[in-house]
């Protein structure tokens, strides 16, 4: 039906912020794969393969990942405590260990119910235990009353945003590649996304040059660059930032005053190198000289999503506030008060997050062996897939570093460039549109994310068992240039 | 500390949509009946009360209202699908039914694990069984492509006004006395909220001529009115609108090319009258006069949080169009896509209960029992509080007609509203304040939904247990008046 067909609404009177958002992860590909997956299900033959593999969202429980089972215990009583009634046979008969039925009473004592609102900000108690994790992790004390719980990262970065954000003119500094979260979201808000591209030859570490420069350019151009994103581990590229390039971004953060949004929810995806989280090097460096960094306002992400708990679907995470103008905290907490609270069955999941079973008490073994066998699958996969991109033509990828994603660099033959102009697509939707006729995996071309000029890239996750779609890429590719060539 | 501190962000350079938003329901009486229960937790013995009662938020599981025993039975399979190996357990030991099981394999095969994000606008086979539900309840066909799994009816009118409104100049209907999510997310979206008084003297009905005032003034004064809002059953009020409001407000929109947006969260909450649909009436109407309704744009919200099921904290909702072009259609599904999707345990809750168990299955005898039980534990518990508000000198409720609060006038003496503007409070403010301070009881004033000008009132819940809490009411408002007459 057309779209000027006498209805109020119609494309061109919507919010014109939200029709410029992009949001590529869940775009055309994978409205497609989703389609050749219901096809596959209604037992279609006519598809070149026999399952749809979605390596274009970091979603490890539609995969293969097996949630943890203390985790899942814990939640199990949550939603049912008439269970505790039965201590003994959930002891006895279901193989749940005291310490569960422990953690499932005091999580209970905490929210009530958890089919019950909680405060705003979330549970006291959880916000309590974040703080413990916090001090434990980066050596300095957390305070409860500066952390928000939140429904996921995604939630958090929004009202983030939505804080910061005055008019048109403020600006954000976004990595290049990125999340789409951020850019998406500037969007809607009407507000500046400010690009910095990040050093593909370094591991796509930061470059304080670049972000310089492109911060001089924006306030050149009239931007009032209010805040700086950066994504550590890195999504999609998964570098981890050493302790040099933290201290470089603190110290153009307190000249230029800008508000850091550190989005550390990779913090456990890390194969190589070592996670510094940016609370623990403010913190530090305020130590280190004293008074210089006192109005630098940090804030930092978490989420139940990633690492190897991978609880996406239950959408829970928090992020911590450093250095924030009480005033400003209560318009957050009024702002996330018009939504009435994170889930608050996620809110205990981010409990059970940073607060596992230690050393000795029942369900460690089982949770720390389900716990290592996820981080070296991920591993191993992530090595496989990039032992596969080193046989392919005219592709180029980094060692895995951490975080759920490959991202790699592919040279085009200049038919394929013509042959997707001839679809209005770029060549990187082109070739990932192909990727996905030919093998049924869904990846992200990279222009989902940004990158240089005249650069192309995919991002694909590394969550799919088995070695078979690796193969069936490493095929198609071959085809492809062979086309093209 | 001071706001110019040398911070980047402060009051007064931050979103200021975000800063007018209002949300009375949450704010200062709400924190501050929070520090009243931290207090008594931690052993205040200074205080005139000895229980907080929060009566400012329709929370039922947070008072006293048990969840229902099927639906957490099968949520917590859900959470623990290893459970389902050990079904002669559940069913012999733990009280579980065979339906229940059955159930959560359902509910598992449509979701995958409740760890995984679903698709964006929801899971397809829950967004199928609400089409049914729909159908079931309405006697015409739905589409679960129109249907859009939400975190709760809050976010899913987030969505929908984002999408409504393009700039300041869009407006929106929005009743007075209303559920202040309307004017908040206007406020942050910077677009124009157009009141329109509802009738207390009708039970707080909708009143047409009212309704088309308001919407002449807005349009003199240049607003682009493009939507209108309506809570049915109302909250705060509980009415019910009858058949020919609900016609004339769909004549109404037809006429005036405005898109309805059926806010229909308490449809089971209903003691007098009966809930109609807007989109039965609609179907209807289109029936009835072929072509003349056809371009009727209808969004109607529901939820788990409310209802019998009262499950708020798991953050559970949908929303069905009708009548939206596909691309406008296209435009939400990729705004709801920057946030991933609902939570999946929430949406499973909707499909439980939009599918409860029937007449002749296992779970279905209890099922019924706890829900007539709520149902008449509501009914009852407004009844006594309206009785209590009868005895009140100056106070004027209408009798309880649904949802979980009532609403009464009250009319304070002068040397009251006197002391009020003393603070800098309104008078129903200070009211409020004044009760909670003397009684633990947290109510929220009328000025938080709106109030014609010269009235007062304030919204409480009906949701505590007991008759002490009401009868403590009573008592402050007579040491109130003699206070102050």
């Amino acid at each position: 039906m057309a779209s000027n067909s006498g209805r109020r609404l119609n494309i061109d009177n919507i919010n014109p912020h939200v029709r410029a958002a992009k949001y590529a992860v869940r775009g055309e590909l994978a409205v497609k794969s989703e389609e050749y997956r219901a096809a596959l299900q209604n037992g279609a033959t006519d598809l070149p393969f026999k399952q749809v593999i979605s390596a274009n969202i970091g979603n490890p429980q539609q995969l293969d990942q097996k949630p943890i089972t203390f985790i899942r215990q814990v939640l199990s009583i949550l939603e049912n405590p008439a269970l505790l009634e039965k201590g003994d046979v959930l002891v006895n008969h279901l193989g749940y260990k005291p310490d569960v039925l422990e953690r499932a009473k005091k999580l209970l004592a905490a929210v009530g119910s958890v089919g019950a609102y909680s405060p705003s900000n979330g549970a006291p108690a959880i916000r309590q235990s974040i703080a413990e994790f916090l001090e434990r992790r980066d050596g300095f004390p957390a305070n409860p009353a500066d952390i928000y719980m939140s429904a996921g990262a995604s939630s958090g970065v929004n009202t983030l945003l939505h804080i910061i954000c005055a008019d048109e003119k403020s600006g954000v500094l976004v990595p290049i590649p990125q999340y789409p979260l951020y850019t998406a979201s500037l969007s809607v808000l009407n507000a500046t996304c400010v690009p910095y591209y990040l050093d593909e030859q370094k591991n796509w570490g930061t470059d304080l040059a670049t972000i310089r420069a492109a911060h001089e350019k924006a306030k050149a151009e009239g931007v009032d660059v209010r805040a700086i994103v950066i994504i550590n581990p890195g999504n999609p590229t998964g570098a981890s930032l050493p302790e040099e390039d933290i201290r470089a971004v603190i110290e153009f953060a307190r000249q230029e005053r800008l508000v850091i949004l550190a989005d550390e929810v990779y913090q456990t995806n890390v194969f190589i190198g070592e996670f510094i989280s940016f609370k623990r090097m403010l913190r530090q460096m305020q130590k280190e000289q004293p008074g210089t960094y006192d109005n630098i306002e940090l804030a930092s992400l978490h989420s139940v999503s990633k690492g190897m708990i991978g609880e996406c679907g239950h959408r829970g995470g928090y992020f911590e506030l450093v250095g924030f103008d009480p005033l400003v905290q209560a318009e957050i907490y009024k702002f996330v008060s018009i939504m009435l609270c994170a889930p608050v069955i996620g809110q205990c999941l981010v409990e059970l997050m940073v607060n596992p079973p230690k050393p000795g008490e029942p369900s460690y073994d089982l949770y720390i062996q389900e716990y290592n066998a996820i981080f070296n699958g991920l591993h191993e996969r992530a090595t496989a897939l990039h032992k596969a991109f080193e046989q392919m033509e005219g592709v180029e990828c980094g060692v895995p570093q951490g975080s759920m994603y490959l991202f790699p660099t592919i040279k085009l033959p200049p038919k394929a460039a013509k042959a997707a102009a001839a679809e209005g697509r770029t060549p990187d939707e082109f070739y990932c549109l192909r990727m996905l006729e030919a093998t049924g995996v869904c990846v992200v071309p990279g222009s989902g994310f940004g990158q240089k000029e005249g650069t192309l890239h995919f991002r694909t996750t590394f969550l799919a068992p088995g070695t078979e779609w690796v193969g069936s890429i490493v095929k198609f590719h071959k085809e492809f240039m062979d086309k093209y060539r």
